[in-house]
């Protein structure tokens, strides 16, 4: 990709959106993130679900987060000058995740400023809607990240 | 563990404050999450650092986030009758996390509510300060989740 096709700062719109193509979640990788980072019977032990509030084994809501942060930046972040994140303003889980479910992403440019101190790069919020395949949304999040300049990087 | 020894939600009062353990995050398993779920250059390849704003290999903010709710769950959830997320507030990526940092979480009760449909659970948030060895705080985070009433499991 030549340097004039990486999107920077200047040319992240408030309003533009990126679609993301979809990615299924497996069982076994729902169990396997849990049983690393949030193993609550209900994400790893499907008979310990029927004393949950869910009515199978669902996803690690960090773990749905880490899947759309892979979507977005496969066909998103790849593309632009992004240095890194500075947080999470918010993330809303809002429907289950289960094994079989494809998720998908749609990237939104909602806010966006240089930075006060430092003239070679921006900060720009996205939010990420995350749908399954019903096209009902699972997760919703706010993230600000920093982007370079364009200016910054033709000097 | 006894019934009486869960915490519920009646016990979780705001201001109540638990400190977990410590974990020691490794190179490999930087590169693992990272590849997986946030293959940004900076995260995954230790020559492409030298072109970005860090100056070695860093974790994925997200992966700072898995590694916090791991010891959270341990030291923390584990001993609560926590039913599930609603979802993230606010996460703030304050200081890099390096390969052979330790991290240890302070996890502080902020707020609570009863449920305003279900009188089997009420909502409580907490905040996670998460820190390196050398106390700098890596990262903050606010998160809610609903927890079981003690009316509701002797009922």
């Amino acid at each position: 990709m030549s340097p004039t096709e990486t999107l920077h700062f200047e040319e992240l719109a408030v309003g533009d959106t990126f679609e993301t193509g979809g990615r299924t979640v497996t069982r076994a990788e729902i169990i396997a993130f849990a049983d690393r980072y949030d193993p609550q019977p209900f994400h790893v032990d499907a008979e310990a679900v029927e004393d949950s509030v869910f009515d199978e084994l669902v996803a690690s809501g960090l773990h749905t987060m880490a899947l759309a942060n892979r979507l977005a930046t496969d066909d998103f972040y790849a593309r632009t000058s992004v240095m890194g994140g500075t947080g999470i303003e918010e993330a809303n889980f809002l429907a289950p995740v289960r094994a079989g479910d494809t998720l998908s992403v749609c990237v939104e440019i909602v806010e966006k400023r240089p930075s006060a101190s430092k003239p070679d790069r921006g900060l720009v919020t996205v939010e990420q809607t995350v749908s399954n395949q019903d096209e009902e949304t699972v997760l919703t999040l706010r993230i600000t990240s920093f982007f370079g300049r364009r200016s910054a990087s033709e000097e």
